[in-house]
Order: structure tokens, then C-alpha cells, then sequence
């Protein structure tokens, strides 16, 4: 057994590498916990999911990450349970971890806010396999419709919530559906394929500037995007999405971007919780009356100041976090977390994005857009990834294409 | 219903393509029917089996690549019959397909010969899926060893069958595990992990010259893969194989790539087959007692004439029963298929492949391995997917790295 201190992270998103990396230099011994085996680029699966990328493309071998990182040793498996009083993470295999330090990094699942039927007609963006499945699903009701005397409703899509995820994914499978699937499926009635985006409050893309949020909207609906604000949900049926105006909306792909809560295992701590199930932390992000117990990024919340669920909160936080290890085992008291806004941006497709930047500053249109490709390449994880991602960009820029649309075969 | 000419391909590898391509300008209507919706590059399935390539940079989405071709329609489904009387094809949807000419080009299944214990014991490596399971399978071994005391041969591979695809498999594991696995697993014994290829014949490679085959087994050897030549295989249990001289290899990965016989939809059409279950066909590729049936590549075999089950065979037997086809409905004879053999050849992995050209001409080493390069670059569907293995190619060599090693989870 190592005498060090011992800081186990959970979660190898964007916060928990960022807290392994930190504490490369610095002496303890990190072991960092995820149910994958590899980071997922999260920005980026609504490409995957609408066939623009392939799923190696935004992952990366964890493994791959931490191998020269002599301190740093990765425990692919779930938290099945933590033991606060004991400092005792459980897994689903191998033996209960010890720490000294606990960084909670696990981010957040779907939710569904008590919407009848989401869970049951709906299908979620937030995994890797998450994105497979709707590319499958749509690819699939495709394929289905070629047998199909009526297509009806079928190769209709409604996307639940008009934040950057939503705005996105509407946007990436008007150019899935004009670009290729038209020209795939010459027998389909493609052309008249409806793709709604059902936002609850009066804006997409609520928490940019207003007039960013109008421009989205704008771009999408010229696209073809049918974009319903300010009406909520109700509830979601097979095949139907029923709003709180009583209007109807059959689809045969129904996508769930309407919000999140924390990952479950802030439930398992028994610390206290705020809005959506994220763990409470102070403003040097541990938890109050733990200060042995760090919580970052989207599973977390300081209720005093609330930050977006975007990379940057997670970023900048795992880096802070290792910093203020670093200072305890220094003997120096733990930093208030300054959050540096770097902005916020989503991209509506071909040309088209959007960016509300620090100091007022907005950005919209071609020069928005390569904005967004720019930062969206530099932040990819790894050198080959970021070739292949900027080769099938240029790719499907250049030739209209999407060409991750495998499909895995089924007799249905 | 359409009055023209009818012709249905079965199956869009290699040599179904060639014929859909080689009628585009023919005055038929051609129907191809593929339970993928994609083509595969059969040859570089090894390499996703490796985690040196993702799926979809060795696969082609079928619809894309006929998208231009006006008289061509898919249809994604399974064979499920075929009334050779009535000219009828049944597939697993929609309603059945009349011809007036049918082309076999369904390929080959894994084949056991009766050995027992394969098909419950071994993974074979025929599609992307299979090739996908292996990678699985590989990584989730090493994932689980992690949690034991005892690794045992839970990290040996017995690779069964040393023809092509069991040569340049078991060159493709040295790698992973020495350039990779070993760095990703610092805790677990890679070093002492042993792969072994099995073959029935005294050489690897037998169908090449009897030199380029001692250099193929003299480079694995060297690359620390344990060559069995002479001894056929008995049975195969539970993680082991059993040889016919007594001898019994311990395994936690078995690749069965020693055989493989007709896709069953040769035993469906009432036609006489030859040696594992091909379809025997005439001079002109066309079925003796059914000039409308033609079967070209792997599962079909003229017995005056048996050609390797390779890819040109198909590629150049695809694009004759095109011509065929063509002068057929000009009221012209059929011709005899004249097959030009380009020769033969395996990799062994980096700088090294053996090359068995017409003439005499033999390559191996790096010369060898640059030609294996150039040639399959070129062979492959669509620029994106050249581009694409190309940037995989020139990383994997320059980093020693092998990028596609994402594991779907699982809590076993």
C-alpha cells in the first residue's frame, strides 16, 4: 500500500483530465475512475449522431492519455457507491479505492423533468452510444421506409430543447437530410420531411445575447427548421410530441436536448445538493463540510455564483482543483475558483454559427463559423484526432457528404 | 412494373459492385441487394480487428457510391430465398424481387470443417462486426485482467488458420501489444502474453511461393509470434486449442481465420455446388443449366479453373458478367472469363510484406510493404477513406500508436 496521498478522481471528461494532469508534478498518487475507456469530446456528438463524424473521431483512450504520467494509474469501472465516512470509493470491479482526496468529475445524465414518456420515446444525446443510436435510428427508419407504402410522419424529426445541443443537432440534420439522405433515397418523399425544434422558453439558445438567439432561430428556419418557443412540452408519446397548447407533432425520431441533471453519484455522497441534483461547493469548489471532497464541472454548482454546463467551468475548474491539492499538501490554505468566461458559441451548420465572447463582443454568420471549427479543433483531444476531424470537415465541406453512416444490419 | 431487363446482384462486395458499375450504361434496370448497407474492404478488416483503423474508413455506405447511377436501386435486406424456377428472389423485407438475370456474388461465411468447439469457442474475422468483436473482446480481456491477481493466458491469442488473413492478423496483434497494449497496461505482463498462429500445412501462406512463405514465418517468428506449422487443429474449448499431436494451447482471445465456405444462399438456389458448398459455374461464369444465374468472387468456383478466393477474381469476374449481360441483350454469344492474375500478397506489419507478382516477380521486406501500401490505398472506396487511412497509416507509424481502441462499456 502507498504511503502517498492518494486523490481519486471520478470521470475523465474535460474537468477530471484536467485534474490528473495538473497534479503530473506533484506528489500523490492519482487514480482516475470512468465507465469508459475513453474521454468523449462532448461538443461534438451531435456530429457523430447526424453521421458528419465517426465516433473515434471526438474519443480517446484514456489510457492512451495518463501512459507517461508515471503517478496517474486509470480504473476503468462504475462508482457503485461512495463511502464518505470511510474516504472509500466502491467500484463494479476490482476492491474499494481509498483517498485522501476525492474530485467528483462525473458530469450529468438526460433528465427528463417529469415529462411523462420521455424516457420511453425519446432518445438522448449525451454518450457516445447515445449519438450512435440516433444516427442508427434515423438511418434505419430510412431503410424501413423503403418498404413502406406510406412514409407518413416517419422520417420526421422533433428536437426537444433549443439550447446549443438542440440548435445544433436541428441544424446538422437539415444538412444530414438535404445533403445526403435526399440524394440516398430518390424513392422518399425527403423534401418534405419536417424537422421541428420545441423550445420552452421564448428564445433558442436562451442563455446567449437575444440577438444571437434571433439570428439561430433565423438560420434554422431558412434551413427549414420548424422552431416552436415558448410552448412546453407535455408530453411525449410513440411517435408524438404533445405540447402544452395541445398542438401535436408526429415524428419518427424524437431527440432529447431539453436539459440534465447531475450524474447519480452526487446522490450517493450525502452531501447537499442544489438545482438539478448537483453537488454544493464552495468557492474554492469543495464541498462545504468535506473539504476532503472536490466537485467540478456539470455535476457541480457554487449556489452563489452559477456557471454554464459548458467545457470551460469543468476546464478551468479541474485546473484549479489540482492547484489547491498541491496547496494543501504545501500546507497553504485552498483559492477562491475565479472563473475566467471565455464565452459561448453553437454553430447552426454550413457557414453559420453563433458566439456571444467576453467584453460584448458577438459573432455570427461565416465569421462566427470559423470561429467555432477554430476552437472546436484546438480543444480536441490528441494530433490524429484533430487531423481526421479537420480532414472529414474539409471533406464534407467540400462535397456536400456525410459519410459515417454505416448501419449495423437487423431483420425488423 | 418496369418492361425493362431485370438484373438482380446479390451482394455489394468486390465483385457485385464491378457488375452494378459495369451495367451503368446498359439498357437494364439493376436491382442490389445487401443485408449491410454499406460495402466492406474485406482485406483491411484485420486492421480494425488491431484498432489501427475505425469501421467506417474500411466501409462505404452503398448508396452513396450508386447515388449517380440512374437504372441501379438498393435494397437493404437479407436473402431469404430464391425460386430459381419462377426467377424470384425473397429477401427478409419487402415484397419479392422477379429477374431476368440474377448475379451470385454473396461471398464466403466462416466455416468450421467440422472441427468442434469453433463456433462456440473462437471469433471469426469475415465482417466489420466480427472485426469489431475481436477489438472488444481484446480490450475488455485486458480491462478485467486488470482486476485479477492472476493473469494466466488471459492475454494470449491463438490466431487459427495461417493463409492471409491469420498471417497479417497475428502481425497486427505483435503490434498492438508491443507498441500499445504494453504501454496502456504498465501493471499487467504484456511482455510475456503469446500469440500463436496455427496452421494445418507446413507453411504460412500456402497458396504464395515457398520462399515468400519462410520469410513471412521467419518475420512473425522474429516478431515473437509462435509459429505451429503441420498440425491440424482437433478442437477448440473454452480459451484453449487443441492440436491433433496431443499438444493444448491456453488462450483468452482464439481468431478463427482457417476457413471458410459459400454464403448460404449458394445451398438456396437448387444449382450444383462444388467444394465447400460454391457454386460451380461454366466458362462464362453463368450457372450450367441456368444461363439467367451467373456467380462471381468467393462463392462461386469453375472446377476446371479454381481461382484464389481473393478480391480480383471477383473484381475482374464482376465486371465480365457485366459485359456478358450486355451482349446477351445485344443478341451476342457469351465470351469466356479470362482471368489476369495480379498476384498475391500479406503483410506482416510494419516494413515488412511479402508479395508473390506474375512473371515470377517476387517482393518482401519494405519494398514489399510499400507496394502493399500503394495497392490497397488505390483499391479502397471513395477519396475520403484514402485520405483517412492514409493520415491512420502515416500516425500509426510515426507514433507507433494504434488510436481505435474505444470499448463499449460493460460491467462484467
Amino acid at each position: 500500500m502507498s504511503e502517498r496521498h492518494r486523490v481519486v478522481v471520478i470521470g475523465a471528461g474535460f474537468g477530471g483530465l484536467r485534474v490528473v494532469r495538473g497534479l503530473r508534478d506533484v506528489d500523490v498518487e492519482v487514480v482516475v475512475v470512468d465507465q469508459h475507456n475513453f474521454h468523449t469530446f462532448q461538443p461534438l456528438l451531435y456530429q457523430v449522431a447526424t453521421a458528419g463524424l465517426d465516433t473515434d473521431d471526438i474519443a480517446y483512450p484514456i489510457r492512451g492519455i495518463f501512459r507517461r504520467q508515471r503517478n496517474a494509474t486509470v480504473r476503468v469501472a462504475a462508482v457503485t457507491d461512495v463511502d464518505i465516512g470511510r474516504r472509500t470509493v466502491h467500484t463494479s470491479r476490482g476492491d474499494p479505492l481509498r483517498y485522501d482526496t476525492l474530485v467528483v468529475a462525473a458530469g450529468t445524465i438526460s433528465h427528463d423533468f417529469g415529462i411523462p414518456g420521455v424516457s420511453d420515446h425519446t432518445l438522448p444525446l449525451k454518450s457516445v452510444a447515445d449519438a450512435v443510436a440516433i444516427r442508427d435510428h434515423v438511418l434505419a427508419t430510412f431503410e424501413r421506409a423503403t418498404f413502406d407504402d406510406q412514409v407518413g410522419h416517419a422520417l420526421d424529426v422533433v428536437v426537444c430543447g433549443g439550447g446549443p445541443t438542440g440548435v445544433e443537432m436541428a441544424g446538422g440534420l437539415t444538412e444530414l437530410y438535404d445533403r445526403v439522405l435526399r440524394k440516398d433515397y430518390p424513392g422518399l418523399p425527403v423534401g418534405e420531411a419536417r424537422i421541428t425544434l420545441v423550445e420552452a422558453v421564448d428564445q433558442v439558445l436562451s442563455t446567449f445575447d437575444e440577438s444571437l438567439g434571433s439570428k439561430a432561430a433565423a438560420t434554422l428556419r431558412k434551413r427549414g427548421v420548424d422552431v416552436v418557443t415558448g410552448v412546453p412540452i407535455a408530453r411525449v408519446g410513440d411517435g408524438v410530441v404533445e405540447l402544452d397548447d395541445g398542438r401535436r407533432i408526429d415524428a419518427g425520431t424524437i431527440v432529447w436536448a431539453a436539459g440534465v441533471r447531475a450524474a447519480p453519484i452526487a446522490d450517493l455522497l450525502g452531501v447537499e445538493l442544489g438545482r438539478s441534483g448537483r453537488i454544493v461547493v464552495g468557492d474554492d469548489l469543495s464541498a462545504p463540510r468535506h473539504p476532503e471532497v472536490f466537485a467540478i464541472g456539470d455535476i457541480a454548482v457554487d449556489p452563489e455564483r452559477p456557471l454554464p454546463q459548458v467545457a470551460q467551468p469543468a476546464i478551468q475548474g479541474g485546473k484549479h482543483v489540482a492547484r489547491q491539492i498541491a496547496r494543501r499538501l504545501a500546507g497553504e490554505p485552498t483559492e477562491r475558483f475565479e472563473y475566467t468566461d471565455k464565452g459561448s458559441m453553437a454553430t447552426i451548420g454550413r457557414n453559420q454559427a453563433v458566439a456571444d465572447l467576453p467584453g460584448g463582443l458577438k459573432l455570427s454568420g461565416p465569421v462566427g463559423w470559423l470561429a467555432w471549427l477554430g476552437l472546436h479543433l484546438l480543444y480536441l483531444m490528441g494530433f490524429r484526432n484533430r487531423i481526421n476531424v479537420l480532414v472529414n470537415w474539409t471533406w464534407n465541406y467540400l462535397t456536400y457528404d456525410r459519410a459515417s453512416r454505416l448501419l449495423a444490419p437487423s431483420d425488423d
